[in-house]
């Protein structure tokens, strides 16, 4: 079994605007030294054991089902967990 | 100047529609094995030079403005980083 965590985060050249809208509320906030805020998700995913290399089964995942590779980068972790 | 990388997570017990979601899409698809999907976010703060506890700040940051604690856990890790 496996605990993978991945972090999806636009490309630094696309317009985020739910951080732009968060670098804005920042500035009238308490915190104005907060210059800049990017918004990006954080998915667990749950494996069970498998005979697929997992490493290439997520890039896989992540490539046809998680993430838009167009605007977006990915990068992930992999923990071996003990089933449950 | 600071960057910090904040993960917000839903409470274990709190429904999470987007992963179940997503965990039903995969169970369709070539990866039956992924047994759960949870969708969190990831943002990431830039926070200029400042007098304050960033430790401190970010979590009063959190609780006030990124996370809902009624719902949502949240973990961060802070690196500092050289000025632009």
């Amino acid at each position: 079994m496996y605990k993978v965590k991945v972090y999806v985060t636009l490309k630094e050249s696309v317009i985020d605007p739910a951080g732009a809208a968060a670098t804005k509320e920042f500035k009238n906030s308490d915190y104005p030294e907060v210059e800049q805020v990017r918004v990006g998700k954080y998915i667990e995913l749950t494996i069970g054991d498998t005979s697929k290399n997992v490493e290439e089964a997520v890039h896989d995942m992540c490539k046809n089902l998680l993430v838009n590779t167009e605007v977006e980068d990915y990068r992930f972790e992999i923990e071996e967990a003990a089933a449950k």
